[in-house]
Order: C-alpha cells, then sequence, then structure tokens
C-alpha cells in the first residue's frame, strides 16, 4: 500500500487479554505488512503489552527472519507475552512518556473492548499534547463479544476446538451413557458455548441443552430440562457457559477470587462444573446416574493445530489491515470484518473508530437462542459454521 | 491367512471399559480380517460388550459397507457400545449360554485388563464345558497398564493429546505468567500424565514439574517443589495425575464418589485441581499469584483429529492379528505389541496367555521417574516419544 500520510517514526505493537490460537496471526501481519512502509522506521513488540511499554521492555522485531515469525504466526498464545491491565490515567501518561521519548508514532494493540478503550485513551491524550501519532486496534477474542465486527479473530479456533470437544464428548457419553455436563468459557457472552452446537450430525447427537449467560440460568428447570433429555435419549450431554447466572445476576458458581480487572474469576476452577453435576444428582436423587462434568478450561484457546483456517487468515488480515489504514490515513481507529457472503464465505476488514468498539462489550443476538433458553437456532448455525469450517464426520454403525 | 483350525461358526466381538480415539480402528481390523477367513460364518458387535450380549443386543456386521466402517475407524469412542462390569460367574455363564445358542465359535473383546479377565473366565467356562470355542483379548486402553505389551494401543493418541495441550497451554502460562495446574487421567499408573515432558522443546519450557501416582505425594514437598520452579522461572506449569496419592494411599482429591467397579471416582471432577489450586495458594500464602487449576478430563481420550499415526496403524493391527491368530490356531490369548527398533519406530504383533493380561495392571518403571519423583526422565522421552510422534514446533520471539 502505498504511503500517503506524512507520520513517520517507529511503531509500537503489543498483545493484550487472554491469548488465543492465532492472536500471533495478527502480530505476523502488522509486522510484514510495517516492513513494507517507509514512514515506519522501526518496529518494538511490547512485551506483555501496556506493562512492558512501561519498563522500555521492547523485542526489536525489524529484522528478525520471516521464517522464525511465520512460525511464531502458527503457534498459539501471544509471543510477545500478553497482559490483563487496565491502565488509569497516571499509567496511560506514563506509557505516553515512553512513546514520545523513542519517537514511536504508531502504536497497534492486539486485544478485546479492554485493549480498544486503552488505545483510546493514549490516542485522546495525543491529540491532547498535540502529539502526532496513530493508534490502531487489532480485535481478538475467543469470546466473540466485540461491537461492530461481524465476529472476532481468534473466536473460529476456539469454537472449532469447542465443536470438535462435543463430537468426540459425545461419542464417548454415547459409549458409556449418562449425563455430562461440560463447562465452556464466556463470562458474558455465550458465542463459544453455543458453538458446541456444531457437534451435532445426526438426530440424537449431543449436546442436548445449552446454557448461555444471556439467558437466566433456573435450577428448577434445570432440573426439569436434563429428566426430559433423559428420557427422549437415555443419556444427556449439557453445553453450560461459566458465566450463567441466576436471575438477580450472581454467578452460579465461582472460585470466589477476583482477576485485576475486578472480575469474578470463572476460568481454572472446576467449581461450576461440580455444581451442576450436584444438581444434576439432586435432579435424579434416589436414582443410579452416571454424572460427569469436565471444565474445558484454558485449552480451548491455545490448543496447537486446531485452528480455524478462516479465522487464522482473518487474523492475519486485521493486523495487515490495521498497518495499512495507520500508515496511509494517520487516523485511529480499530479493524472490523464485515462479511460479505456465508456460502460461499467472504469477508472484508474496515475501519470503526474507537469510541464505538471500547469498554463495552456484546452479546449473542435473541434470534440465536431458542425460546426455552436451552439451545440455539438455525440462524446460530447458519452464522457460525462457515467461520469454524469443515469438521470431520463422525462415523457410526 | 489362511485358515488351520477347524473351528467353524459365528464371532462375537465387543468394546469394554473407557473409549479411547482409536479402539474403532480394532474394531474395524477384526471385522474387515473375519470377512476373509472362510470358518467364520457371521460377525455379530455386542452393545456395550458383556451387557449387550446378556440381552442378545448384537448388530450384524457381517455386510456393513467397508466405506461406513472406514468412518467408525477414524471416529473416537466405542461404535459398538463400551460397559464397565466385571461380570461375576452368574453372568459369564449367561453369557457363556447365548454364544452356545447363537452357535458363536470366536469372542473377541477389545479393552483392559478387566475385560481380559474376562475374556479368561469365558474361555475357561468353554474349555471345562467342553464346547469348541476361542476368545482373544485385544488390548487398548489410554492408561497403558497392560502388561507384558510395550504399550497399549490408545495410549499414543492420549499421549499425544495431553502432549499438545501442555504446548499450548505453557505458550498461554507465559504469556500470562502464574502458576498452573493440569490434571491428566492415570489412576495407577502415570503414563499419562508423563506424556506431558513432551511438550517441552526449549529451556524453560513446562511442565516444569510432573506428579504420578507411583510416587508418594507430599504436600510440603509440592509446595517447596511450587516455590523452587516460580523461584526459577517466574511461573510454573504443573502436571499432575489424577491418581497421585499420599503416603497411606489415600488419594489427595477424590468426589467421594465410587464407580461400578468399587473404584472411587477420579475422572469428571474438578476437585483435585481445585485442591492442588488450594494448596499452591497457600504456599505463597500472603503473595498476589495467579494460579488456575484444569482438568482435562474426557477430552483426552476421544478428541477427534488427535490420533497418533502409529497408534492408529497399531490398533488396526491388533484388530487384525487377534482374528488371524483365532482363526489359524484356534487358541485364546491376548495380543501385544512388541517394540522392534525405536528410530526408525516399527513394532510386531504377538501373542501372550490371557492369564498373564487379566487382572492385574502395571505401572511406570522406576527408571522413568526422576529421583526426586517430580519429573520424568531421558529413557522415559525415548520410550515415549517414537509413539507419540512429531509434533508441531512452537515459534518464540
Amino acid at each position: 500500500m502505498a504511503t500517503q500520510n506524512k507520520l513517520v517514526g517507529k511503531m509500537v505493537i503489543g498483545q493484550s487479554g487472554g491469548p488465543t490460537a492465532v492472536i500471533n496471526q495478527s502480530l505476523v501481519g502488522a509486522v510484514l505488512a510495517a516492513r513494507q512502509q517507509i514512514n515506519i522506521t522501526g518496529i518494538l513488540g511490547a512485551r506483555h503489552g501496556i506493562a512492558g511499554i512501561m519498563k522500555e521492555d521492547f523485542i526489536d522485531l525489524t529484522t528478525q527472519s520471516v521464517e522464525q515469525l511465520e512460525l511464531v504466526a502458527t503457534t498459539p498464545a501471544a509471543a510477545l507475552g500478553s497482559v490483563r491491565l487496565k491502565p488509569g490515567r497516571a499509567e496511560c501518561e506514563k506509557v505516553f512518556e515512553v512513546f514520545r521519548k523513542n519517537d514511536v508514532r504508531y502504536f497497534f494493540y492486539i486485544g478485546g473492548n479492554d485493549s480498544a478503550e486503552t488505545a483510546h485513551i493514549i490516542a485522546e491524550m495525543a491529540k491532547e499534547a498535540n502529539y502526532d501519532f496513530c493508534t490502531v486496534h487489532i480485535p481478538k477474542t475467543i469470546d466473540n463479544d466485540l461491537k461492530v465486527t461481524d465476529h472476532c479473530p481468534g473466536f473460529a479456533s476456539a469454537a472449532r476446538f469447542v465443536a470438535l470437544a462435543f463430537m468426540g464428548d459425545d461419542r464417548d457419553n454415547r459409549a458409556l451413557e449418562g449425563i455430562k455436563v461440560n463447562v465452556v468459557m464466556g463470562r458474558s457472552a455465550g458465542f463459544l458455548t453455543a458453538a458446541s452446537a456444531l457437534a451435532r450430525q445426526a438426530e440424537g447427537d449431543g449436546p442436548h441443552l445449552i446454557y448461555l449467560p444471556e439467558r437466566v440460568f433456573d435450577v428448577e428447570q434445570f432440573k426439569q430440562d436434563v429428566r426430559d433429555a433423559v428420557a427422549k435419549y437415555g443419556r444427556c450431554v449439557i453445553a453450560a457457559s461459566e458465566g450463567i447466572s441466576d436471575k438477580d445476576g450472581n454467578p452460579i458458581s465461582t472460585s470466589g477470587e477476583k482477576d485485576s480487572h475486578g472480575n469474578v474469576q470463572l476460568s481454572g476452577s472446576g467449581a461450576l462444573g461440580d455444581t451442576l453435576a450436584a444438581l444434576v444428582k439432586d435432579a435424579f436423587a434416589g436414582q443410579k446416574v452416571r454424572v460427569r462434568a469436565d471444565t474445558f478450561g484454558y485449552l480451548q484457546r491455545s490448543f496447537p493445530t486446531i485452528v480455524s483456517e478462516i479465522d487464522a487468515k482473518e487474523a492475519r488480515a486485521v493486523g495487515d489491515y490495521a498497518v495499512g489504514h495507520a500508515t496511509s490515513t494517520g487516523q485511529p481507529g480499530s479493524v472490523a470484518i464485515r462479511r460479505l457472503s456465508s456460502t460461499p464465505y467472504s469477508s472484508e476488514c474496515f475501519i470503526t473508530p474507537l469510541s464505538s468498539v471500547a469498554r463495552e462489550a456484546t452479546e449473542m443476538k435473541g434470534e440465536y437462542i431458542n425460546e426455552a433458553g436451552n439451545d440455539v437456532t438455525q440462524a446460530w448455525i447458519d452464522y457460525v459454521a462457515p467461520l469454524v469450517g469443515e469438521l470431520p464426520k463422525m462415523g457410526r454403525l
């Protein structure tokens, strides 16, 4: 892309929030694009995002071999290191000071809505200080909960893991019948949990029940749902989002810990799975039932080799696009994806204001969830299936 | 293989115990081999193993299309359905009665040591009754704990899942540093947990500590180990077998439930992970540490697409070999694998008496575990790496 704006200087790129299987594609996409731009005079990778910038802890990405970068691109989890830090005013000022000191003119931050907000605050700070500067947010999150964009890089690969896991686990549950609860990541948005529906290939395949944070989780209704499913199928596979909450908004089960964003810790604990398993046992009190619970945990977001091809390609594309946009326009923004067609699938990148993505997250549309609030709809399948890509066919006798 | 013995009649084949990613390869290997044998007059698949035989619940496998069978072969989990039933005398007599009634002369049972014992009891019963009959045990178990054989079909694919999971999770833990506990299946044998060591590709890669059921788990030593690892690496990834126990043989944590074999339920619960995470927090009391625990659970044994090539090939081979042996010799036995070479890897099947495999399981050799009891040795890596096959290379900056 031809350079059109006058902003000349170094660029900093960082990764933030929970890793994904393809976040390094975005990193490498941006770095390789930046190497083609004459007004980017150096490429600094910030170790652990904002935390590294404040300490001037950079890796020089200007000269690393393409071969090495391509290997990084196919490696899950943030190669630069990530961070869970929502910087305050003082921290943003420190970041800005480091940028000025090092003649950094471009900042690319790969992350979710919190990262978009960080980018937004720093962009505003530069404007106030009349410092010529361009910051672009590059989207990633397995939660798929960013506004504006059709979907988020990182989601489809995690969704592929979830779909495959349920395919295998449903065969397992068929072989040794019982009731199986699988807890899937997703604090406020059920996208990833809903991807479990892609595991179904024939009548009777699980998951038979899907519980999402977008709907109130009612304990008695849950018990009845499971009893109904067992009556119908002789077994039951359940997908439950880690974020399911009761009518007062209280999580069904947590470890009681809070993360650095002040959010209650949901992942990295088997608490919810064990709670749901206990509820199921209670629903069948006096009967002999085999109940098991698994919490998919961190494997969902960083499992090597389980990658959606479209996801990898788009994650690369948003990194590349961010650099092209920044160097050609000098304008801040967040890269988003527009779906052009589902069959065959095609998409394009575009830029949306940082403020439109920052802070608030989104959740699943009502039309994706069934009326009873315990399953998804065909509209959801139509949305998600092309992103996840073809899945292996399960044989049966 | 030319038919050499005079035993003519139907065969029954069943699957038993925990499913694996390749147990259907053994089924299909046996079925396709049986179709070539003129003294096998019909092929009956028992639904849910012994339980199905007692109810005469069979699927006719004599005529299903090869295409359908090949799809079944690559599908994880027992396609015939499995069972966890250690039959008593009365149940074995019922099975034997069904065999006689249906002119069943061959019985192939795919499973672990409990299944070998069932096969053994029925073989003895037939001998006592002077009923011409041949029963062959086909080995499978992700636990890798069968005696005689070099390793068990099913193990290497599960080991591959564990190795990949740790590779990704170690990158994840590097990106967001902290202490991570991963609980791996394996009640009495640490083979699968020990496979986590294959995730290491460079100095500092996790897992940094590996705890196996073959060694006493000492809580205070564990806390010290984790503190030492964190001092050295700034983080710590821990592999712990679900079966780790204290010096009195009590499991470190269980859900308190028992399975139908009278064993304490270890899988299908996050209890041990949460217990170990609490111990780690205790080890760093007063300090701010990020501690997470995942329990890999059932995903390890039935994840579609995560299969060791060698495992798939050998699982097919043991099924094929069982039928060849039975029809040519008419003698009972259990199929085992002999490793001929590790580099390049090659192996062959052979027959060992049912009694040599039945009942008792085996565990990891002492030479595979380090002196401190918190890691594996190079001898272990040399043993397991060829089985799991090549793993993707992780990129790093």
